[in-house]
């Protein structure tokens, strides 16, 4: 079918190729006019036959949604808007009223595949109402993996954003655990020899996975990490996955602590900790002198810290 | 080769069966007369030809303990005890140190596997000596999976029981991390289609792993899981893998909130919270007495809680 | 001075009367007529003379929202609106921006003090900009506590209420923490005098403070809580100091964990629990099926879970 | 009445001193021979008369343990050993077994007080037999801070380290909340004015407590912390308590994440960050030739990652 796709970087581009393998006819636009099919947005439109899809996969936030506005104003009723960036899933809900009140469609899409998805297929998770999904099936067909999995209709508009934001919290939290399991392996002495460790769990083991399999390959590029420093970034869905669960009041602490040692991990000296130690020092002698002078204005007075400070910690 | 195994349950009853398929020479003890070719733990040494390998596969704890006291007295200089149990790697160092006063080998090997075993093989841990490793490779070669991995001797004595036990921590957290992820779908209404969202997964996904699998196929048993408790048992090595890291100051969040979240998940009621309860119906009107009484005993005594409690939460 | 009180509920109602008893000329609108001095809105802001001061004590979210734009509309230029509601600074932020607008100032109030207030004064934390503030300066001397602290003015706009929501994270941190000890106390039995033991921490150790006091104060009638439900609700702030240190990449895990765990106390059965407990039934003998199913259908099918399942946890 | 004092430091020395002004007869002794009144701790028990109570106040773990098997050694049936030290709680009930075979009593005291106890008395949490504490009562009643709180009996042997174990778990998580609390307020940007806030919470707040005087007396010194670093050691109690409530099955989620907070900043470069950031690598680009050298090496032998890698986190 046809389909204009908006963004044609690493990711976009790469669809719009394997959609023109499969068949498909792709009209690109991007802000680089060296690889862009079409000047502007509007002549986008202009080529594209209604009722028609175009799909949008430029960054999330400000990007994103000055597209949508664009579009807008641009599509005609009947149309589809596809959102394959990583938008937050209240933007999708907010993107689709405002569409909505044009009479244009919209579907998000949750999007995994990288750099090899133009060969093996995008993993797709899709929101959005029944009708517009279907429309737009032959074009998920042809992205997605090859197989009866890497496809879902999660539900209505914002259930793929939101489920790709949960993918990517649990993720985190898988990261995570093997990386504290590491940690503790190269802490102890017991076991000397790690990288080997890990490799025996590729088979027959409970915790057998993707991930576990990079993380072999890592070790067998530098078996002790020694080349890497201890810092990593988080992108906007572990944070969102967080918020979400405090939203809906669900705990979340593996997940959480993921994000908290992703934070930790690019500050310099922790603030909290210089706190910590700030009222460690403060134990010792030299709160003795304000805690007289505190005694000395008046022991009695309301709220005055009236029993001396008594503990050194440890 | 020839081994004793001492233990014939399910797990050493199938290693047994396991390494006699393979060739190897199997005299087997068990409490159970019925299932054992031997009538006593002297016989089964008298059975074996030295330099003797036994193999114990009986519950960590004093059944362990109290079998390696016996063989210490049974066996001969140059033989060697091998634990396959889940025992905790201090009980391994003390085990051979106290084996090693009478010229006796000990290796300590954690088994995953379960039921599957018998037919696809063990996941092996060992650790010890070198050449006690090496003399003992036939019966590790016919217990472990085909093909390269599934085996390792990870170090010296203690060296498989820790490995398991990180094993099994990690394994801890991946499960959280999934349970978290899955618990947040099914709170929000985002996602109408949770089972056939992680069915997605499956492929093309960061998260693809054995655990997603199982998951996957408990939700094609009980899409909402409404047969079940949210009741999960623990054992040993996810307590020992956190008190490990404590012992050597590595911090574990992740791991430690899924064996904190197997605690909450076995209690009625948490105490911790009702005492959070407490201190929110003190904030309220019936405390104003007891402050009312302590102001009257005297608002300047050292101590005394001097200014009225002025809060309500929330 | 002269100002306007908006709600004249536990918490208004009680502040109108301090203003009023430190000589203050406080007119009270309240959707209640029986206790209101005006009958609408529009009489209240007819009653005060310009500069107006206009004191909104009623829910956040909505109401404060809506009385807010309700000012906007009666006030003029030069009159000042303070929020002295629970509401979150951001909607602080856009209620300075839609007020000044119209050249209306605006501050927000954190106020602390509960049903002690009336006697003993209101903590009060204050934001927005210093001429503001300075106006405002009879009315917070009123009503803040006798004595240098308890009032601050922390920043601009939004300050006041961002101070007090991490006043209230840090409050539950503190409360876990002390219902953390005292369960703990409680699992052993190590400690058989567990109230006395509380009582003793009172002087002379680096935890004394108020919420000791109230622990103890609910242990005396209470020893061992038995007549407590373990459920916690949670205010708005603690969830927003999670986000808003989400938001600013600052881990939090204490805070948090204090948040999850009152979320917790509110599931009668634990949803990632029932994930946890299904998994672990994956891990016995009925998903051999399963598993030799997927063996049939090709073990060398992209992505087949092609190991079997291998493994009983514990 | 008569006691001996084994350790004269700062904690022993000023107990004793303490003590004397209070009229008792102390008799101490000290491997400094220039503060010991005695020569060796055979000479320490022959000039006390029997019943003989003796106070140990050296370091927990060997010095302590060493010095009560000499005493074993030297003292007779009806005497006491009191181990004022820090002590684990399992160390306490060893200590009694042992002694007690000789028919020599044991009390522990978590002893509370630092550099203030001198003068203002120390906090005490006791544990042993009610007729060993009533016996020293003399003794405590003059070390104790006068009032009525201070001191407690609270449980058999090892009650009283255990006491002050929770103590100092539930600090560490005190601590934590405040130092969380003060991070985000430095991080946010809207509050302007952080060390006075702290300050104004001193009176009319739930939060008020010896703690945060320390940090407002912290911040008048050091208003942003400039000076410090973000490291914290911790004592054994923080680990104890940890290890405590994982052997109790009891969640301590805000208590461990204090403990594991110390444990990140004593760490130059966080090892699991360092892994986190390893897998991040390999989503790119550089792990498609690992992955085609695997396929390579045939997509269907048993456990091979067949599928590619598909995913960009982020």
């Amino acid at each position: 079918m046809q389909i204009g796709m908006i963004g044609l970087g690493k990711m976009g581009g790469n669809m719009a190729e394997r959609l023109r393998r499969g068949g498909h006819d792709v009209v690109g636009y991007d802000r680089d006019p060296s690889i862009s099919d079409v000047s502007s947005l509007k002549e986008l439109v202009e080529r594209l036959q209604a009722p028609r899809a175009v799909w949008v996969m430029v960054p999330a936030g400000k990007p994103t949604r000055s597209t949508v506005e664009q579009l807008r104003e641009l599509l005609s009723e009947g149309d589809i808007v596809i959102d394959g960036g990583n938008s937050h899933y209240l933007d999708d809900q907010r993107h689709a009223a405002d569409l909505g009140t044009h009479g244009i469609g919209f579907v998000d899409v949750g999007v995994s595949g990288g750099v090899w998805g133009l060969e093996y297929g995008y993993a797709l998770m899709t929101g959005g109402e029944e009708e517009h999904v279907r429309r737009l099936m032959p074009i998920f067909e042809t992205l997605k993996p090859e197989g009866e999995d890497g496809f879902v209709h999660a539900g209505g508009v914002g259930a793929g954003h939101f489920a790709k934001m949960v993918h990517n919290g649990i993720e985190y939290g898988m990261m995570q655990a093997f990386a504290e399991g590491w940690e503790l392996l190269e802490a102890s002495d017991a076991v000397t020899n790690v990288p080997e460790t890990f490799k025996s769990w590729r088979h027959g083991t409970v915790i057998r996975s993707w991930l576990l399999d990079l993380l072999v390959r890592a070790l067998e590029e530098d078996p002790d990490l020694s080349e890497l420093k201890g810092y990593a970034e988080d992108s906007g869905e572990g944070r969102w996955t967080v918020q979400a669960a405090v939203d809906h009041a669900v705990p979340l602490p593996a997940i959480t602590a993921a994000l908290y040692a992703r934070f930790a991990s690019r500050q310099a000296d922790s603030p909290a900790m210089k706190m910590v130690a700030a009222l460690r020092n403060q134990f010792g002698g030299h709160a003795v002198a304000s805690a007289e002078g505190q005694t000395g204005k008046g022991a009695d007075a309301p709220g005055a810290d009236v029993t001396p400070p008594v503990e050194v910690e440890g």
